[in-house]
């Protein structure tokens, strides 16, 4: 088994309970609700995130309880901003089917991301753990606020890479690390505990955040369910352009900056891009800081004693930025 | 002074706090977050749904507290929603200006309404009161899957008033509900006390739509900072076109399906619209139901002490429900 199966081995038990309680909250009399969350929530996403709630919990001793509850709010935070982000991003695929605004249309998907984010402060509520509340509320709001940020970023050139970190921690670290913390102080953390789950799940995320962006120009076309090039087309300015952009000649400078943020840019075009990317290894550099972050991660972990679960989650975080390699 | 005035005037020192916090809570170092937000909470709204909850919390005794989180929350989960709506709606025009997605486009203005919809929970988080919490999320799922019903009935000229009356309760009188439910809580009022307000709010807020209805085929351009016929080129089934159709003929039935859900529908085409209304009083048919829940939302009220701000919010009803007339 590989450790992400190994990490759904370790959670089998409390992860049917989350995802029963996905199910039944992605629930409502007016039928486009359930139909539009189910189609994305079902769509083969690894639900991740909520996994390392409950092993976190697991960690420290306690799974179930309000692990539960939390690992389908931070699952449900997830896909309200899916919804919202390929309505800002325009995307037409999602984990290689049609993306639901294609199916549902744009203001459907705003709205139901809005439901999905209100049912998940229900569940939260629920537990009323007020500490983990105040986690994942800031989270929420950080998160909009990185994605704005990446917004006014678009096509901007001076995109600076303290820019790019501060976009990836908002727009994913910050869930993943909410996510893990929530799970240990449910799961009865102390606060060098908690702390350390945190800070593992900032560092996990951010290197995923980073692979990511590597594959975007490197993965194969359905692999990810998006085609490559698509950061680029957007206008996104991830690390592999603006690695470049520093090295660049004036040419290539112009062969990027004409590729950038348009839509219609030609495979050609995506492929000229990444030759530039390759004559500066801008994806190995990128790749090599995921690497460096994944460490952070692993070394978060340390000070905590030995168990399956810690082996599960240090293996976890390398298996991550192996996809890319 | 008219009974808002004199609702302004009982709650001026503690809104003087809430808007404080509003401005403050709009902020980011992302430019622009407080640009759009400040351009959107600063348009002249009148801040009715957290005067509610301020009024409500001093009706009861204690004004300041929690009242000033909730209240600066309700404004924002408010804000968030036009935000998303103007989206929706493909809105020009808000509150007598060009709508912030006309300005920042419809990108930030989906993202910026997440994060004022995450600030409104980090405030109300940060009283600790989770009883409060759980009205306040609870509203925030009612009000999203409410949108989503009424995107679902768009056009659809099989809407009843029973459909009706869910969408206007979800949309609107679920947040004035919760407004003035939470004020109650935290001013310190027991459970009768708490009950009534919260039907007083769910009343107002029937009333309010109703009239908001009613206006967007009877007010003139402007005044509410939108156009006449607004609703029925959205294709909105409001309680006007659905009283219209129960006793139209076949080629007034003809006209209204031909006008509804037109974007370019021509004035005259509205205004033959409006004939068929005025031929079966379905305008005044309207403000009619809104007087009903005028009379409920004050009789909610019937039971509690008598109060300088009891005679206020009573009067505040009458006040909302004589825009139209």
């Amino acid at each position: 088994m590989n450790p992400v199966e190994r990490l759904m081995a370790a959670t089998a038990e409390d992860m049917a309970r989350v995802n029963a309680l996905i199910l039944n909250r992605a629930n409502s009399h007016v039928d486009m609700v359930p139909e539009l969350a189910r189609y994305l929530i079902d769509s083969g996403g690894k639900r991740l995130r909520p996994m390392l709630t409950v092993a976190a919990a697991i960690l420290f001793g306690k799974g179930q309880g309000s692990a539960i509850n939390f690992a389908a709010a931070v699952e449900f935070m997830h896909n309200a901003t899916l919804l919202h982000d390929d309505v800002v991003d325009e995307s037409d695929m999602r984990r290689g089917k049609p993306a639901a605004r294609m199916v549902w249309g744009n203001k459907a998907s705003i709205l139901v991301g809005d439901f999905l984010l209100g049912q998940a402060f229900m569940m939260m509520v629920e537990t009323r753990d007020v500490d983990a509340l105040g986690v994942l509320s800031s989270a929420s709001a950080v998160m909009a606020e990185g994605e704005v940020f990446q917004l006014s970023k678009t096509g901007d050139l001076d995109t600076t890479e303290a820019d790019y970190a501060e976009v990836i921690r908002a727009k994913t670290a910050v869930l993943f690390e909410a996510a893990c913390e929530v799970g240990a102080m449910s799961g009865g953390a102390d606060a060098a505990g908690r702390k350390a789950l945190a800070l593992y799940g900032m560092e996990l995320g951010n290197a995923f955040q980073l692979v990511d962006d590597a594959l975007d120009y490197g993965g194969e076309a359905g692999t990810l369910g998006k085609n490559v090039g698509d950061d680029l087309r957007e206008g996104k300015m991830t690390l592999p352009v603006i690695l470049a952009l520093q090295s660049a000649t004036d040419s290539e400078r112009a062969i990027i900056a004409s590729a950038l943020g348009n839509a219609e840019a030609s495979d050609l075009e995506v492929h000229q891009v990444v030759a530039i990317f390759n004559r500066y290894d801008t994806l190995g550099k990128t790749l090599a800081k995921a690497q460096d972050h994944a460490k952070s991660a692993i070394a978060a972990l340390a000070e905590l004693p030995g168990s399956e679960m810690k082996s599960i989650l240090a293996d976890v975080v390398v298996h991550s930025v192996s996809r890319a390699s």
